[in-house]
């Protein structure tokens, strides 16, 4: 049971966890805090949050636990208002998809409440965004990754461990180095391709006719380019290193597919196209 | 109303058709045509066809219509089959995802029965294949382009466009070599960023992992990288040069991301997030 929760940035993530744990009958009072008073007030009617305030330090005050559930960009502002007003027995937990720079802010930034802090990370998202996109069952059946570091309080990990069973999700533990590079692979460096390929298109002479016939594939594969354009320039100054190493080995691998078509050769195309179909089959199920 | 319909190739595309027309109830007899013995006794139980033969030359004789819907590796061997048998009053379309090097093969193949054939692409497609993926459903509302060349007949396109239209798709003309280009960009290219994703993050040491953290985006960016191997090789093939210039082209544009990276540019790398999401979201629809 959480008797007051802290939701810093009432978007999608932060609404859907509120919701979850209501729906759960596992949290007292929900408080909300965000720039935004519209999008506040929006959360008020739509029974996301109990109470709202646009102050980090307002909000945080008698928190059994806080979600910081803003853009990474924003991290640092937040964990310096946290650091000032958080009292000893608030636990501190977070949703930013790169793990190494937001623990970074914290140690620098909390002191010794370091050890309140428990890293965390849900794999679920949309590209929608906003409190309206919040919702309940987002995180059933999810992945949600934790990483503390040697000094974070392993009753605090207990602590958010329980909340993210209560919202259905599964946890797992991964290093922040591990973490980092398994997210750039399978989540930063897509949406790069996305945005690539969406912007690539769009710069054509004729990219009206060019979307005009574009199919479902299309669609599902640029999906990911309709995502909140803050949250991924911050992923990408967070986790650059990373995630610049995996799109200069992913343009050696379409070298290999750009290759084979130049020199037509049929064999070679089989083989990688064979291959990625069976592991795509076989990794992640024929859907 | 079609009297006899020959569908050369009876996997998702040809079985699809047929499916469509039975239940718009404009077709009498459907015989398939194919390598597979199984798969056509399987159409049979599925009522997608009503009679099937493994030689072309007989499922053309006395057809109305023949729908070429073999992988575009086979097309040639299929215009050497049907030229010696098809009667004069039969039509012949084709469904191939590329269309310059088809009517280069009709062409060639067909000597004055050219008049006859009307190239077509169905903007339609699963990453499942064969007889069982067919769905009556398919083509509704998606579009069919058709290339037909100067000495295509007239009455024989009006033929085709009402058959299309019987499955509730809508017609689109183009030129081939525009129809080329367009679908290198929308379908072509997106299918080899997928391949070479999924190949890529296989041939990391850690993929098992890798893949197991893998969100909803993800699956839905890959999805078409199960796609069947033969006609997307096919495809390389057939539609080569264009595929390779786009190819080339996104990784310039691949280039302008992992550049604003590596200099952690923020005003450059939320321009470029915020143009494709708009793009997408107005061209495509926030879908």
């Amino acid at each position: 049971m959480i008797n007051r929760l802290a939701v810093i940035g009432v978007g999608l993530i932060g609404a859907s966890l509120a919701l979850a744990l209501k729906q759960a009958a596992v949290v007292g009072h929900v408080v909300g805090c965000g720039r935004s008073e519209k999008n506040l007030q929006k959360g008020i009617e739509l029974g996301v949050i109990d109470s709202y305030t646009t102050s980090i330090a307002e909000a945080v005050k008698a928190a059994d636990v806080v979600m910081l559930a803003v853009p990474l960009g924003a991290m640092q502002m937040a964990f310096e208002q946290i650091a000032d007003s958080v009292g000893e027995h608030t636990i501190i937990t977070d949703a930013g998809s790169a793990k190494g720079s937001v623990v970074k802010i914290a140690q620098t930034v909390l002191g010794n409440k370091i050890s309140q802090f428990v890293p965390g990370h849900p794999i679920a998202g949309a590209e929608k965004s906003g409190v309206e996109a919040g919702l309940a069952g987002l995180y059933q059946n999810r992945r949600v990754i934790l990483t503390p570091i040697e000094s974070t309080d392993p009753e605090a990990v207990g602590k958010i461990v329980d909340m993210w069973q209560q919202c259905g999700a599964i946890i797992e533990y991964l290093d922040i180095e591990h973490h980092d590079k398994v997210l750039a692979a399978t989540s930063h460096l897509p949406h790069m391709l996305a945005y690539a390929l969406v912007n690539y298109l769009s710069n054509l002479n004729d990219h009206d006719e060019i979307f005009k016939y574009a199919a479902g594939g299309f669609r599902d594969f640029t999906r990911i380019a309709s995502s909140d354009p803050v949250m991924w320039r911050d992923v990408c100054i967070s986790n650059g290193d990373a995630l610049e190493a995996f799109i200069e080995g992913f343009k050696a691998e379409l070298d290999e597919v750009s290759q084979a078509i130049r020199i037509r050769d049929s064999d070679r195309l089989l083989e990688l196209f064979s291959t990625a179909k069976s592991e795509r089959d076989t990794l992640i199920g024929n859907c």
